[in-house]
């Protein structure tokens, strides 16, 4: 049987993996891919580093370009993290005659066009299943299975740390940092958890969905973008009270005047698929037009579910299937943005908002008043009891525009009778 | 750009779906495929039979061999349905060089075998996305998507006609022949349901499936089959009492001994996934060593979701991913008897009993006498208030095996105090 020779830079978390996987059951990749996959040579940085998989002798190495200018590596997967040494690594890779694996959404995010056009420059490939929802193969599923579609909407929780965050504030009310240190030693949060709960992670995540599914050109920096590392715990309370989960959402839809992207914490109902979406899990809510809705959950991240998604692209790649779906694709080509980006003023849609006032008479009146001048209507009310003399006011709009509910919140903000920032968040379904 | 030219036979409720999508969305088809699909010919039994979707003239044929031995069609949909001129269909035109699209579950439980070997020998390929599960997309996923892995479970509502009548008995308690009727009504059911109700659908889903998950090749008919055209409603309500939905389930699960295999109503535990798969849906829980656990949900049925997956097959095979996945899969080939079935007898699993017993005093304990007998412990009973001098009572067991579940049905039933035939379902989760 033909082999064909793979190069991993990275043996961390999702290169141990991979190396596992090659190693251990040559049997499957041989079968699905019609040839060996055989791993040829792994590059680190410190040969030192006690690893928990081991390699034959002769395949691990310190140097880079043990891999890179291989003479008989076909496959690069790059499982090394970071941008700008990712992007050379990945560029030189490609210049040098090799098909490029990665798990690595920042580098997409950031530098997609540029990697592809070099891709399609030395006639090679990109495939890059591992770096949107780990172990859920939502890049295949959305670049092939879907082909007949005209996808409408794509909802999906996409890092799996906020959500388990998310998740325990609703289940024990434990505060947010809290359960971020949980998750932290746990291991699903990183050591710097920043991009995942601030959101960019997310953001990261669905430009590069947005690309396959409506061929939306365009820069995650601007995609509006809340995280939840500012979320109060009384808010997920009160949305319990009704009937409500608090989701970090990835959401894109196509709309008369375009693609609407957002990412922020998000009101689902409880009771549906995404409201069940537990612990550190993925999913994905698609809307197309022939298909109708399809819903995909599993595990994001972690390193078997990872390196499952790294296996299945470097088996298409070697068995040829890549080159189609690349070629045909022409990701991130010019050819490529073929939507506008709506104006993020204008996604419309109902609102929970969440105002601290005094406990005085006459204050809802005065705020609904304001949500009137707006032509915001309300669908309902909580209002809770006053301590310190000052009390939540929770109310549910129908639909409205961002643009309005924020000008409102601006306008409420600004009244004597309240006294924190308002809070606003999205509701769904 | 390049022109496929397919032609379909059938132009039903499926094939109608796909003439629309190729003739309204040739751009979409071109941009996935590379390539144009020209829909060149479609042969159908009555050229008079009015039609809801246009042709361009010329089109429409009743001659099959107007589309089998066309000499510039590519590509045939065979989308007729049946088995005994299906298969003819798809041998003749395998041997006129043409790759083959089906939607048709029946044909490929019948005959998948000799029609891959056909189109092997001929150097062509079939592909089959539509054949299981509608619009989800779990051909693909399996044989592609999860290369990596090795399946370890596959869990699927896989019949939507089925699903929709217990959601119906579920939410309104509606007696099974009027939910029937409910569905006919909708057009959700078969004029002739009867291979959706007694399970035989759902089985020869699962032998694709189990095929292309474990390498198993099995006859659908050897699969132990129980259809919900004998359930009770009382039952629907005694497992709704203890926390369970009942769902008609398909499962294959890799054991010590092999493959088990079974269709049968189960009881799944309300609050997951699987529970909450509603009206005519269809979902698919896989279990994988390095993914772990996958869940997909989607439409299992309908014109245009079928559609949307014959025309994803479609454009696989012309742009050339499906040549590769044929080729390398050896699907049915002898190479792909990969593993053993397990006795049906030894599958184990909790079970729901059900006994209609006499109220006399003593009749728990001699029911719990024979279950000892057989080593099987008890989990739970709920016995129900006596009308008519006799009552249900209803046992919920720990693991046991199939086996001795039915053996102590039999010794049940043949005990004086035990009024008609014990009802026993597998419970899961
Ligand atoms: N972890 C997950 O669950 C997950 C999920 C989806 C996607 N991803 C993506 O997968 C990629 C890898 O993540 P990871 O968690 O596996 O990271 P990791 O555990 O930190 O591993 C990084 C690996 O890259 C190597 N490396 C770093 N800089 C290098 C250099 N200059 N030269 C040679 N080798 C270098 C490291 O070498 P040493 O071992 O010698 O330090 C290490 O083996 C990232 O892009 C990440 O976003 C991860
Ligand atoms: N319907 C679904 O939702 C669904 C879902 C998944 C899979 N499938 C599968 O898809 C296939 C087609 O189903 P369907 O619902 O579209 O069936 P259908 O509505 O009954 O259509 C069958 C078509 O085949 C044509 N046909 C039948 N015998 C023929 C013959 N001898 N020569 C030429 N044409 C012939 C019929 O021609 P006339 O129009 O002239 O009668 C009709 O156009 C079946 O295998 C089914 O199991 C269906």
């Amino acid at each position: 049987m033909d082999k064909t020779k793979i190069g991993l830079i990275g043996l961390g978390t999702v290169g141990s993996g991979v190396a596992q996987l090659l190693l251990d059951h040559g049997d499957r990749t041989a079968r699905h891919a019609g040839r060996v996959l055989w791993l040829e040579k792994v590059a680190v940085r410190d040969l030192n580093r006690p690893r928990d998989c081991e390699l034959p002798a002769g395949v691990l190495t310190d140097q880079l370009d043990e891999v890179i200018n291989h003479p008989e590596i076909e496959v690069v997967a790059e499982l090394m993290g970071g941008v700008d040494l990712a992007r050379e690594v990945v560029l030189r890779s490609l210049a040098a005659g090799k098909d490029v694996v990665t798990a690595n959404k920042a580098l997409l995010a950031a530098h997609g066009p540029e990697l592809c056009d070099a891709a399609r420059k030395h006639c090679r490939t990109i495939a890059f299943e591992a770096s949107v929802a780990g172990g859920v193969p939502i890049i295949t599923n959305l670049s092939q299975c879907l082909s007949a579609n005209q996808v409408t909407s794509l909802t999906g929780i996409l890092n799996g740390t906020c959500n388990f965050i998310l998740a325990k504030m609703h289940s024990e009310g434990t505060p947010y940092g809290q359960a971020l240190e949980e998750a932290q030693r746990l291991g699903y949060a990183e050591a710097d958890p920043a991009l995942d709960v601030n959101g960019a992670d997310t953001a990261q995540k669905l430009a590069i969905l947005a690309h396959l599914a409506f061929g939306a050109r365009v820069a995650w920096e601007e995609i509006p973008c809340v995280g939840i590392d500012t979320l109060d715990v009384a808010d997920i309370q009160h949305a319990q009270q009704m009937g409500y989960v608090i989701k970090l959402l990835g959401v894109a839809e196509l709309t008369p005047d375009g693609v609407q992207l957002s990412v922020g914490p998000t009101l689902v109902r409880r009771g549906g698929a995404m409201a069940d979406v537990s612990g550190p899990m993925n999913a994905v809510h698609v809307r197309a037009d022939a298909v109708g809705e399809l819903f995909y959950q599993g595990p994001g991240a972690g390193q078997m579910p990872t390196a499952s998604a790294v296996v299945a692209d470097l088996i298409d790649t070697a068995a040829g299937r890549t080159r189609v779906t690349f070629q045909t694709l022409e990701l991130w080509s010019d050819r490529s943005s073929r939507v506008e980006m709506a104006d993020p003023k204008m996604a419309v849609g109902g609102y929970y908002l969440r105002f601290m006032v005094d406990d005085t008479p006459g204050v809802l009146a005065k705020i609904t008043g304001v949500l009137g001048e707006h032509a915001i209507s309300i669908s309902s009310v909580l209002q809770h009891e006053a301590s310190d003399g000052s009390a939540p006011l929770v109310i549910m709009t129908h639909d409205t525009t961002e643009g309005e509910a924020v000008e409102a919140c601006c306008d409420i903000a600004a009244l004597d009778c309240v006294r924190s920032t308002p809070v606003g968040m999205r509701v769904r379904g």
